[in-house]
């Protein structure tokens, strides 16, 4: 029984497999074909945060495979009333054939995986948003822009936060082998122990990766650019101080010009127009950005398929 | 592609169609006949205001037709995260086969329309309920009250507050042609724009269409009468008030008295006895309101089935 | 029809029919094999107090069955805004096939029962938790510490609160015909009217029912021991004085060792460590514990198929 908690623990080629079956599922859905992959199944879906993408696409993905999702709120469960999260775990991974956790400290989700009896899934937590890349590069392959087999070929820009995002695009590619460049302000960079991880793995993969604080270096010639909101959930109280130091980071279509010309540009979601991205970059590029919202959706029906497996 | 988001919309044959539709399913539901539909169909149901009624109708609804609801609170998605409207249709209109809204504004339903790529369906805003009036429809027809071939032989009396449910009749019976007589106090008229289109559908259809001050004469021979709670989801503040301004309002058994001897009596629920609804009414006529409670299930079938096609 | 609102209502031999369907179907679903008991059949679920188990118990169960689970919280649905109970119940029951009820007075449940077409089950009151008493029972005698052949062969010791697991206890044993030793402090026995029931049905059964002040002597030689929570749901405020009232009273290595050597413990969850059972106990027993909580699953679905019949 695999979990999938963070990147780290995964290869290259199980990645590759997991996008596969994506891919195949996809194709599948949109012919209306819907093959009983997960017939019965029954996936929690914990949700310690709010979300629209996360919820929706894990719910449609498990009915589509011929399962069921179990939305849970930590209003409405015990987790609420302190019950020890190894109990929860213990309980809830009886009755249920997956579980989908999105909480805070990724501590809280290893805690849950250690004394869970089926596979777990990291739904975001505060370091990593590994479902997130798996739709990411989805949509990096549909757009010509990645390719297993010369990675090296592709550079992605990443402007803003050194996030949850940030860290998570760190371990792709390093995994992958494909060049990343980050850039971020003084003080905002990506999670320390990511970093050395990631460079580690980079030594291998060949994946060359820059962590600077100048946006225009990052998008120079990068085939694809993203950012991420500068105020994630739970950080409200920061907003004004964060708006300040994030000045210059803003992905407008100045930036933008310096990346190719045919660069496609992706964002997460929720945007904040006039923040970390322009209303102009946004809407010129909303077809990358909501096909990639979409591949939430099959890129989990890979990956929930793949664990089940 | 059609959404549902007024009749003002739909033509008489069309409402018949998914009236018929309704009932063929209803029929079929009552043997146990439960075809697929709408097999693997995902229906996204998002709330803004809460509900029991068109949450429970349309769960249950698009199971029983082979697919799967997804509830969404405004509390649990991002839209209560401040993302626009247009990025959260254009991302849940990518994942799910038709979405069913609750909301305060009809511009709000009307931009998330816009955006969508796939069928939307009002399921309340402030200025129309037009699934309520499918299942009242229904329930009028049940009942032996309307018949679309000779739509002039029935006449509805509404009593009370000039809200969505005042809109949508005045709305429905311009575009059958029966009659219609709303009784509201002054000040608590109907929707001006919805008036003047009424009254222009009622020129073709033949509907007789009257606005008045006073209940006894709106209820006078009537086949039908119905009414809604003065005091709306969001109005709460305004309760003393409109309690003093509606006096005279309440659907009693004297005023019942005056409508046909096997008048019908109508309500969407909740009911407030002592308000708008003497409890001898309510109670009276529970079977009508149980089954044309009953009916958002059937109609709604209907509709979600007639949208699919 | 029948409702399951306690367990006064029922025979030994229905409890026991109810218990060998849920065994039935637990060996079919360990086997992956997913008979369509109550394919299409849907279960509106009703929370008025926030919930794990019975919550993913539920909706788990129903889904295997082939049905479908509709989670209604009170925050949710217009109970909230203070329509009568009575219509609620009869607006979801003409829209579902099965309703369960978390909530609080057991009046509430009987008023919801009362007005419902449907089969209502008592998710849990304030007076009774049948459902998790079916539980606990199918966990006896998976580790053969319960004979419906040989009842009086078993002594259980409830120790701490006589609340709505310790009046459940008292029920179940009153009508199987095992031993039962309930130890409270002074002020915290059963419920009395509860009580008097169950000396009745003992004097027919021939369970023997003890209600002392001493965990020592309710633990003596014991085969089950187990215990609920001090602060119940809603009595938060009163938390103080109870941890004071209730000292002595914790499940901890010393009490259980006066229980026979091969003494089960069981606990609905949640637990909280250091007050009512200590971290030893439960964690040394957590076989039976995680088992008991499974086995809400299986028992509610041999609890539906049956009411279903």
């Amino acid at each position: 029984m695999r979990h999938f908690l963070w990147l780290i623990d995964y290869t290259k080629e199980e990645i590759k497999e997991i996008i596969d079956l994506g891919f195949e599922i996809k194709k599948e859905t949109k012919l209306g074909i819907f093959k009983p992959y997960m017939k019965y199944k029954q996936l929690a879906m914990i949700f310690e945060k709010s979300s629209t993408r996360t919820r929706v696409s894990f719910e449609v993905g498990i009915n589509q495979l011929g399962g069921n999702g179990i939305f849970l709120s930590s209003r409405d469960i015990q987790l609420g009333r302190g019950e020890p999260l190894k109990d929860t775990a213990r309980v809830i991974s009886r009755m249920v054939d997956m579980v989908m956790i999105r909480t805070f400290g990724q501590d809280r989700l290893e805690e849950f995986a250690k004394y869970s009896k089926v596979p777990v899934i990291n739904g975001l937590t505060d370091l990593c948003h590994p479902v997130q890349l798996l739709a990411d590069l989805m949509t990096m392959i549909e757009f010509g822009k990645f390719d297993f087999e010369n990675p090296s070929n592709t550079t992605v820009a990443y402007v803003g936060d050194g996030n949850n995002m940030a860290n998570s695009w760190a371990i792709l590619a390093s995994k992958l082998g494909f060049n990343l460049r980050i850039a971020t302000p003084k003080g905002y960079e990506i999670d320390e122990n990511i970093k050395q991880k990631a460079l580690e793995f980079a030594k291998k993969s060949g994946a060359k990766l820059e962590f600077l604080y100048d946006p225009k270096a990052a998008v120079k010639d990068a085939d694809v650019v993203t950012t991420d909101t500068w105020v994630s959930m739970g950080q409200e109280e920061e907003k004004e101080k964060r708006i300040k130091d994030f000045r210059g980071f803003e992905v407008d279509s100045e930036l933008m010009k310096l990346a190719k010309s045919d660069a496609i540009f992706l964002h997460c979601l929720p945007a904040y127009r006039g923040y970390e991205v322009s209303e102009e970059v946004f809407e010129s590029h909303a077809d990358e950005i909501f096909q990639e919202a979409e591949n939430r959706l099959h890129a989990q029906k890979g990956l929930m398929v793949w664990l089940n497996k």
